[in-house]
C-alpha cells in the first residue's frame, strides 16, 4: 500500500529540491511547472492549461494521508480502500463490520457520513516566495525560524479571510520556493461502497508491495454540501477501453515526501540510525497489537486498521533499509555528490560561507541524539490530551507566533479531527498507553525526574489503567467544553491525562522547539544546496515530493525479474488462480460475493497493471488517466523495487501499481450488484 | 512456557549466590545441600537420603534445554511437549506434521529416533572447590580466567577418563563452590508419544503465562541403550489420587538462570538496556518469521517452532521488563543493597580492596556497550560453519587452552549436535541470513572495513543468497569431512559459509575473550558480595540457578487476582468451556480427538493446577512429586506473576504451573487410544 498516513506521524517532513538530470519518466511535477517540453519531445503530448486544470479539479486530497478523485458530477469521489479504510474503521462497530464485509448504499440515504473526513481540492497556486522572504532577517536560527513562520501564518491567515478558503503556504526545493495553496474543504464526506477487505488487500500482508497483484483495492465516497450531494463541474469522465502495454499515463496525487537530494551523510543517517530506529519501534507497535488482537475477535477488530497500516510501514521502510544497505546505492549517490562538491570550488558559493554539506552532517548528528527523545505517547487519548493543552494555551497568543497547527488558518482543521466522533476503544487504549509509558521509560531512564513524576510510582500497567480511569477526553462534548473553558479553567482540571499533558507541556515544546531550529538550519543548507545543483547540473526540475498535489507521468510497462518476464497486466481469472495456488493461507481467500458471482464477471477483464510514473507514499488513490484526461486506473501500490524511490527514481524494475478502471466498473457491475452506481460514474 | 532454550541462547549465563533470609517457599536447593530442618520444621517433612537420591535420579536433563523424569522401568522419559517440539519439528517433513497431528508409536519400531537429543542423569556431585582455586594465582583478570578455565578442562578430563561419565564442573555461589556434576548420558532417545499442539499450547500465546490454564503440555519419550529399551532402576511411580489444595509438592528440575544476588546497578542495566534490547531483536525475530511464514503452508511449517520459541520468550522478558519497571521492586532491592552497604563499613571486606558493588556498577557499563556488538549470525548454517572453524582450532590447543565447549570433556555432547540430521532448510536459512546480515551492518556500521568485507559489495538479500547457494554445511558428511580434513583443509575450503566464518573468527575470538574478561573480573565481585552477603544477613541458602538440578518446594495454592479468587486446579470440563467462550478465536480451537472421545472423559478430572514452588525457565518439564516421591504432575509454565522470579522470589500471586498427572493417565486412556501406555508407566 502507498499510503502516507503513517508515514506522516513518523517522518519528519523535508520539503527540499531534487532537480538532477531527470531519468527515464522521473518526476513528481508541480502542477504550475509542468514539464510541458518533455512531454511533447518525448511523448508527443501537448498537456493544455485547459487538460492540466481539468485533471487538477478533478483531483482531491484525503487529508488523512492519501489522495482521490472526483468521479461524477454529484459528488462520487473514488480512491483506495486503504485509504478509506480508516473512516471504514471509525463506522466499525462489533455488529457491522465495514472493514470486514464491505459495504452498498442503496439509495442516498443509506450514505454512511465519516467523523471526521477532509477532502481538499486544489483551486489555485500563488507564489508568495519574495513575501516570505522579506520577513526573515535575522541571523540566528531559531529566530529566522519564528520569522519565516509568523510571515506564513500572516499569509495564511489573510488567505482565508479574502477567500474563505483553506489556505496553506508549501515550502518547495528546500525553501528556495514558497507557494501559497488555495483548496475548497469538503468535510461532508460520505460512505457509497467499499467491498471486502479480503478483495482490497487479497493476499494481505504477504503480497503487499508484490506484483503481479489482483487486489480490488477501491472505494466509492460521496462529497455533500449542505445537507445534499455536491454539484461538480469537474469530473473525470472514465474510459471504456483497456490499455495496452506502451501506453502514456498520468497520475495526478499527492506524494507525501521524497528525500531525492538528500547528501550521503543524509542518506547514512537513514540507513545507520533511523530506520533502524523506526523499524523497532514499528516491530514493537505491531507485536504491541498482534498481542492486543489476541484478546477475542472484538480486541482484533478494533486493533485491525492501525496493525494494517503498521504493518505496511514496517514493510515499506524495510524495503528502504534493504536499498540502502545496498552498496551500489551509494557508490552512484556518492558520485555525484563528489562531482557537485567538486562544482562547489570555485564557484559562487565558495568560500563565502559553510558548506552546506558540512552543515546538513552536523544536522544528522543531532537528529540522531534525538531518536526515541520525544514527548509523545502515541494513544489517541494522549494525543488529544496533549491537543488540547496546546490549543488552549496557542490560543492566547497572536495568530503569528503560535505552533503551525495552531494558526487562524489551520485552526478548523484541527478542530474537525480534535471534534471526531470517531469511537475510541479505552480497553486499546489503555494497552497502548502502558506500552507508551514503558517506552518512554526505556528512552528517558526510569531514573529521571519527571519520568518518575509521569509514573506516579506506579508500573506502566497500573498506571497506565489509573490515567484511562481517570479521563473523559474520550466524550467529544468534554473536549469541546474543555477548549471552551481556556486555559484558566483547564489548569484547574482534574481530569488525569489532562494534568499528565500539562505536566509534560513544557519539555514538550522544548523538545520541538530544538527539533524546529535543527530542521531551519538543514533546510538553509538545502537551499544553498538546491541552488549548487542548479549551477553545477544545470537542471530545473521538480521539488521533492510535499503532500501536495504533483503531475507524474509513464508508461504502462512490464519487467523483467528472476529471469522471468512480468506481464503489465493482470484480469480476474488471474485472481482466482492465485487464490487456487495459495490455498490454506492467511487472507488468500477471495470473498464470498467473488465465488458466487463468478460466472458472471468475464474473467479476461483487466484487474491490475503497472506504470513507470514516478509515485510515493501518498499517491494512494490517485486518479490514472490517459492522453484524454480519462480514468482508466487507481494507483494503490509500488512494488518492492519501487521502495527505494523514497531516494532514487529508476525504471528498470519499479512500477506504480493500480487497479483498472474497467476493472472497478466490472465488479460493481458483476460482482456488488450496482450497477446504478456504476452507470452514475463519469457522468 | 518455562522453556530454557532462548534464554540460554540470548542471556549470558551468570552463576552467582543468592544466600538472602528466604521468603515463603523460595529456594531452588542443590541435592547435596537439601533445607532437611527447614522441610522438617515447616511441613513435618522427612527429606531423608533415600527418597532424594531416588528422585534425583529418576529426574533427567534435556540438554536442549529442559527437564524430564524417567517413568518407567524401560525407559520412559515424561516431559513438556514444549520442551520436545523442537525434536518433533526436526523429526516433521511436509507430508507428517508431527507438531500439528501428534504421534503414537503402536510399537517399539514406530518410536522415532531424535537426531541430536542428549538426555543426562545426574549420577554424582563431588566439590573440587579447592583444586580449582589452588590452581589461580593471577592478578590479572583475563590471566586468572584463564588459569580457572585450564583446572576446570583438567578436572572435567580425568573425571570423563575415570568414570566414562559426562563430567562438567559447575560454578556455584559466583564462584565461591566449583562442583563436578558427573551425568550418565542418553543419546538415543526416542518419541513415543505427542498430543497435538492445539491440545499441548491450547490458547496459544495469547494464554501462554496465563492462569487458570488447561494444556495438555507433555510428551513421551524413551531412551534406548544398544538399541534396546534402556533398562531403568529409578524412574517414578505415579499417584493415581489427585491433589488437594494445601498438599506439599516438590520440583525436581533444572532451572535454567535466575540473577537474585544482582546489585541495584545490574538491575538498572537490565531494565534500561539489556531487557529493552533484547525485547527489540526478539520482536525483529518474530516478525521476520512471521514474514516467511506467510510464504505458505510449508513455510509455515518449517519456522513454525522457533518462532513459537521466540514469541514465549518476548512474552517472558515482557513480564519482566514490566516488573523492573515498576518503582516497587527497586525500592525493595535498594533498601537490602543500603542495608549490605552499611554492612561493609567497618566488615573485614572493608577499605582492603575494591567495593564490589562499584566493581558490579562498571561491569555494566562495559556489557552496555557490547549490546549488539557480537559477531554472531544467528542462522543455523552460520552457526555449523562457525563451530567447525573453531573446531579445527581448538582442535590443535592442549585440552586446558581451549574455549570451554572444545574441552575432551564436552567435545562429544558438541559433535553430537553438530552432527544432527536434523533438517536444515535452505530457503528458511537465507531469509534468516538476510536479515542477520542486515542487523550486523546497523550494529557495526556499513562503513566499516570488515563489514564491507563480509557483504562482498552486495546488498544483504544478495549476499544470503550467494552465501546459502555458496555452501554444503547443511550435509552432514560434508561437515565430518570438514572436520577430519582439519585446520589445513579448511583453509583451502571453497565454501562460501566457511570462508565468511573464517573471515570472522579473528573479530569473533577478540570479542569474546573481552566478553570473558568482563565476566571473570564480575563473578570475582559476586563471590565477594556473597560472601559479604552471609556476613551481614548471616544465612547459608541456595546459589543462582545454573541449568543443573536442584530441588524446589511448595504448596498447591490458590491467589487472589483483580479481587477475584483463583482456584489452585482445572479440570476438562474447564478446558472444553474455555474453548466455547473463545470460539473464533486463533489457538483456542481444542483438536478434533478431544470432541470425538469427550463422551469417554471423566471431565472432572484434574488438568492444571498451580503452586507456591520456586522454579523458572529450563524447568520446563520437571516432575512434580508428593511426599512419598510418586508423580502428581508436570512443570509447563510460570504465570504472569513468577516472571519477575528471576531477580525476586514472591509467593503472594506468582505461581507454577503444572499438568495433573492423573490428567496425562486420562488423556492417554480416553483420548489418545493409549491405554497400554498408561498401563506401562509408573512401572
Amino acid at each position: 500500500m502507498v499510503r502516507y498516513r503513517f508515514f506522516l506521524g513518523l517522518v519528519c517532513m523535508m520539503a527540499v529540491s531534487a532537480p538532477a538530470p531527470v531519468r527515464g519518466d522521473e518526476g513528481m511535477h508541480l502542477f504550475n511547472a509542468l514539464p510541458r517540453q518533455m512531454l511533447q519531445s518525448r511523448h508527443g503530448f501537448e498537456a493544455t492549461e485547459q487538460w492540466a486544470e481539468h485533471l487538477r479539479l478533478s483531483s482531491v486530497r484525503f487529508n488523512s494521508g492519501g489522495s482521490g478523485s472526483f468521479i461524477s458530477s454529484n459528488g462520487l469521489v473514488l480512491t483506495n480502500h486503504h485509504v478509506a479504510s480508516e473512516t471504514l474503521q471509525k463506522l466499525s462497530t462489533p455488529e457491522r463490520n465495514l472493514l470486514e464485509d464491505g459495504y452498498l448504499a442503496q439509495s442516498l440515504d443509506q450514505e454512511l457520513q465519516a467523523p471526521d473526513l477532509e477532502l481538499n481540492q486544489l483551486v489555485a497556486i500563488i507564489d508568495v516566495t519574495d513575501e516570505v522572504e522579506a520577513a526573515v532577517d535575522a541571523d540566528d536560527e531559531t529566530e529566522s525560524a519564528k520569522q519565516r513562520q509568523a510571515a506564513i501564518a500572516k499569509i495564511e491567515a489573510r488567505s482565508l479571510e479574502e477567500s474563505g478558503q483553506r489556505s496553506d503556504v508549501v515550502k518547495l526545493f528546500g525553501g528556495a520556493k514558497y507557494h501559497l495553496y488555495r483548496y475548497k474543504k469538503y468535510t461532508d464526506v460520505r460512505l457509497v461502497w467499499a467491498p471486502e477487505t479480503a478483495a482490497a488487500f487479497f493476499g494481505g500482508d504477504a503480497d503487499n508491495f508484490e506484483y503481479p497483484r489482483y487486489n480490488l483495492d477501491a472505494t466509492i465516497m460521496r462529497v455533500y454540501e449542505d445537507g445534499k450531494p455536491a454539484k461538480l463541474e469537474h469530473f473525470l469522465a472514465w474510459s471504456e477501453k483497456p490499455l495496452d502495454e506502451g501506453d502514456l499515463v498520468f497520475v495526478s496525487g499527492n506524494p507525501g515526501r521524497t528525500q531525492r537530494i538528500f547528501t550521503v551523510d543524509a542518506l547514512k543517517f537513514l540507513r545507520d540510525q533511523r530506520i533502524p530506529y523506526l523499524l523497532d519501534f514499528l516491530r514493537r507497535k505491531e507485536v504491541l497489537l498482534q498481542q492486543f488482537s489476541l484478546g477475542g475477535v472484538e480486541a482484533k477488530r478494533r486493533a485491525r486498521d492501525e496493525l494494517f497500516g503498521i504493518q505496511n510501514a514496517r514493510k515499506a521502510y524495510t524495503g528502504m533499509l534493504a536499498g540502502l544497505q545496498d552498496p551500489a546505492t551509494m557508490v552512484g549517490k556518492q558520485q555525484r555528490e563528489d562531482h557537485l562538491r567538486a562544482g562547489l570550488k570555485g564557484s559562487k558559493f565558495d568560500g563565502n560561507d559553510e558548506n552546506p554539506f558540512d552543515v546538513i552532517s552536523e544536522s544528522q548528528s543531532a537528529k540522531a541524539d534525538r531518536l526515541g527523545q520525544d514527548l509523545n505517547l502515541r494513544s489517541e487519548l494522549f494525543r488529544i490530551a496533549m491537543q488540547i493543552v496546546l490549543l488552549t494555551a496557542e490560543d492566547q497568543k497572536p495568530n503569528e507566533e503560535r505552533l503551525a497547527e495552531f494558526s487562524d488558518a489551520r485552526r478548523p482543521s484541527l478542530l474537525q479531527k480534535l471534534y471526531s466522533t470517531a469511537p475510541l476503544y479505552r480497553d486499546l487504549e489503555q494497552f497502548k498507553l502502558a506500552d507508551e509509558l514503558s517506552r518512554v521509560i526505556e528512552a528517558h531512564g526510569a531514573d529521571t525526574l519527571w519520568v518518575q513524576e509521569m509514573m506516579a510510582g506506579k508500573g506502566p500497567r497500573d498506571r497506565a489503567a489509573d490515567l484511562v480511569a481517570g479521563t473523559r477526553v474520550d466524550e467529544v462534548d468534554f473536549r469541546k467544553s474543555l477548549v471552551a473553558g481556556g486555559r484558566d479553567g483547564l489548569e484547574k482540571s482534574d481530569d488525569a491525562l489532562i494534568q499528565l499533558a500539562l505536566m509534560l507541556e513544557p519539555d514538550y515544546r522544548e523538545h520541538r522547539a530544538e527539533g524546529d531550529a535543527i530542521d531551519e538550519r538543514e533546510v538553509q543548507a538545502y537551499a544553498k544546496l538546491a541552488d549548487l545543483i542548479r549551477e553545477v547540473e544545470g537542471s530545473g526540475g521538480y521539488p521533492d515530493a510535499t503532500f501536495t498535489l504533483r503531475l507524474a507521468f509513464g508508461l504502462v510497462k512490464g519487467y523483467r525479474e528472476d529471469g522471468k518476464t512480468i506481464q503489465p497486466k493482470t484480469d480476474f481469472a488471474g485472481a482466482f488462480r492465485h487464490a487456487e495456488e495459495h490455498k490454506g493461507q492467511d487472507d488468500f481467500d477471495l470473498p464470498e460475493s467473488w465465488y458466487k458471482h463468478r460466472e458472471k464477471i468475464n474473467l479476461s477483464t483487466d484487474l491490475n497493471f503497472v506504470c513507470t510514473a514516478d509515485i510515493i507514499g501518498g499517491n494512494s488513490g490517485s486518479p490514472v488517466v490517459d492522453r484524454d484526461g480519462k480514468l482508466v486506473g487507481l494507483i494503490f501500490d509500488g512494488n518492492i523495487q519501487s521502495l527505494v524511490s523514497d531516494y532514487a527514481y529508476t525504471d528498470t524494475q519499479a512500477r506504480a501499481v493500480s487497479v483498472a478502471g474497467v476493472g472497478i466498473l466490472k465488479a460493481l457491475r458483476s460482482i456488488y450488484n450496482a450497477p446504478a452506481l456504476a452507470d452514475s460514474i463519469g457522468k
